[in-house]
């Protein structure tokens, strides 16, 4: 028999509880601020948005927080994730027996990458509480089909405010969610009143991700029985993500690689937390492992951003968070990782890169589909354009230290699978993908609409 | 903890052998004959289009044929497969606690169904004898996209010839080939004879998967190096599916449950086979399984074909096999199944139809998508249009357990996902999506096409 390439744990290993970072934080978060008084936000704040569970655990100090039952049954559906030692793509690379390379894979997920992972435990707090239905936004409709598939399962109604750009070139994301029960409407729509003032001034606007979050906070604020569910950035979010990296430990366990190297990609940042998270913990107490997240190059927050406080959304309603940002009113230019294209990075995320405990490095998008086709073709998976960036990094991480002739062992996050991404492909086959230099000029005139927040 | 959904093995859990049901046949397989002579055919004739151990296997009296070490190392990048326990649809369907509802799920796959069991040993026999390129035809581009993956695992040039309307109307699976380094052109095609003389007379000609078989088999048999390779119909296709019922059988074991009936969807037969094949060992050991065969009212061979030698394509080049045919000039009407839209049923599945060992029964396509909607909102997992007929199967002996007051369990295979056909269930929501009655007149007339062959 081969050499194994899954190690797959039982249902039993699914973590009994999420991993809450901010028990272990050498100095703690800078507060949340109300966006009028500058004034730190409190949970009367947040209630007619979110259910009290989750606000309770944006704030938690508890190192662990149990998962509740029914969460682990719908976890149970594809949980467990793999974890692979990537053995096809060491031969590829030619790489010598001391550099191995390991992946985490949430591609397994019905929705095809690790939103749902929160997605299921929002909408289920939501259910607890007497909350009948959600709105919710989304660019290219992994979040919206995550939360879809998560409101079906305990019985939520769900509107989705999907970007007009992604719900036209998009079709089939718009469909899943249909499929799974949810009502999927382009934004700016006339259901509210921001798009309505939108499609007043630009009857053709194709919408924004800024916009679609007005559209889904109005939504939840005025209808009856409706709360607002957002997918990355929040440190609740970022925990229940924290599955994916907790499980990793116990699979590394197996296969007896312990890694030298992180990657995972960072868009908004969840994804990204979820692996590390739980291994951050082991650095703090002096575990020597690198830590990096792989940011697109058009879309730089960490290497290249300003940590200052600013707007979660693009139209400045959300409260003032601190974070790496680009500038709330920054448009990313239309890289394939669409789940990338987010002006800020957490500010978990952020905070950790402040402290020195991660490491940022920004990749451009031909070189990333590169790296996906080496993967693809030696893996067998195709990967979404988003964890391309993670691939990049992993593999350049390996030919360095075989140039070094040392040996590493490096672990990456394949966040989600590329199956509706395949338009990317053929661009990059076709040699019509376009890389975007760092940019400059629209950075620096968005970071002129940051908040002035005296420190 | 909650009741366990998934039965989960380990890689050393993948079956060591694949199971040929021509040892226990209780009456041996009709041979093959040849088109012109009406003879048997013998080894010569199929080795200018495939590998010597394929041909051996196509014939094979062994039990057991061991799988290779370099597939089981391919196959361990998704196998084992998980088999799930339905909780979610027992309780949707309100099913007392005696009927239970399982299903062996090959969507996990890379390519998103079972095709690559059998992709992934034909490639590796062909590259084992030398062989550097195959060519093959593809439908919708299930079989296509597991023989591009397949291909390139073991560093094989690929050529699919894909139906016009398919290589059109679904792209995302041409770009799948190519991302995994296949060549994929629309058929019919300026590259072969057959191709030609069909565009000359058609222009516009949307392509047949009978004229896809004769510029693949035209390619292989004119090009240096090359071979042809079938995703179904043939006894070592289905041979090599079998996998997944032997890694079902000792998964119902850890669950503890053993079918009282196990349905799958059947077009060409493979998937049918593939999972019922281990099982029917059993049951002429006198076990008193039901095995049923879902096939689509649209094209129901097995329930309303004849029993009577046929040719594999629609243009008459192949050699002459017995089985359940609709002629095979027979156009079936554009269901969304495209998997189950083909003349004809594997001879071997047509033998067991005729002994009596299996059951069939015919679908409408509104009637399974209704099925899958029910399924998709409880499981999770949204089906390909191919298995939602077994869907709609086993959730029908369930209701009837239910009403007569039985304890029933029920598996079923659920082939792969639907990712790909989104497109349908939109309709299917829309109210969009038609059913055909059974085409007794177009069947009629092809059955005048029959060959004459002498009992």
């Amino acid at each position: 028999m081969g050499e194994t390439r899954k190690f797959l744990l039982s249902e039993a290993d699914i973590p009994a509880a999420w991993y809450n970072i901010q028990a272990d934080l050498p100095k703690p978060l800078p507060p949340v601020l109300h966006p009028g008084t500058h004034q730190p936000v409190g949970p009367d704040d947040l209630a007619p948005l979110f259910p009290m569970e989750v606000i309770k655990q944006e704030v938690s100090q508890d190192r662990e927080i149990e998962i509740p039952g029914p969460v682990l049954d719908v976890y149970r559906l594809w949980r467990p994730t793999p974890l692979y030692r990537a053995h096809s793509l060491e031969k590829a690379l030619d790489l010598p027996a001391n550099i191995k390379i390991l992946y985490k894979y949430e591609g397994v997920s019905p929705a095809g990458s690790h939103k749902p992972n929160t997605a299921v435990p929002q909408a289920y707090y939501n259910k607890q509480e007497g909350v009948t239905r959600l709105a919710t936004e989304t660019g290219a409709g992994q979040w919206g089909s995550s939360l879809a598939m998560a409101c079906t399962t305990f019985g939520l109604d769900l509107k989705v405010y999907m970007v007009r750009i992604s719900y036209d070139q998009k079709p089939y994301r718009r469909m899943m969610m249909e499929t799974w029960g949810a009502e999927c409407v382009a934004s700016p729509s006339p259901d509210t009143n921001a798009g309505r003032a939108i499609l007043e001034a630009d009857p053709d606007s194709t919408g924004s991700l800024g916009i679609a979050i007005s559209e889904a906070v109005e939504d939840a604020a005025t209808t009856p029985g409706t709360k607002y569910s957002l997918g990355s950035v929040l440190n609740h979010v970022l925990m229940h993500q924290t599955v994916i990296g907790l499980e990793a430990q116990k699979q590394l366990e197996m296969a007896d690689a312990w890694p030298d190297v992180i990657v995972g990609c960072a868009g908004g940042g969840s994804n990204f937390a979820g692996l590390t998270l739980p291994f951050l913990k082991a650095k703090f107490d002096g575990a020597a492992t690198r830590i990096v997240a792989a940011e697109p190059a058009a879309c730089p927050s960490l290497t290249r951003g300003t940590y200052a406080y600013d707007f979660g959304d693009t139209a400045g309603m959300t409260p003032l968070v601190k974070m790496h940002t680009l500038g709330h009113t920054f448009v990313p230019a239309s890289i394939h990782a669409g789940g990338l294209r987010y002006h800020g990075m957490a500010p978990l995320v952020s905070h950790l890169y402040e402290l020195g405990a991660i490491e940022a490095t920004a990749v451009k998008q031909t070189a990333a589909f590169e790296a996906a086709i080496t993967f693809a073709r030696s893996e067998g998976i195709i990967p979404g354009p988003e964890p391309t960036h993670a691939i990049r990094v992993a593999i350049d991480e390996a030919l360095a230290a075989r140039e070094a002739g040392e040996a590493k062992t490096i672990l990456f996050g394949l966040s989600g699978h590329g199956n509706f991404d395949l338009t990317a492909y053929e661009r990059y086959l076709n040699g019509d993908l376009q890389d975007y230099d760092y940019p400059q000029e629209s950075v620096e005139a968005a970071l002129q609409s940051l908040p002035m927040v005296a420190d």
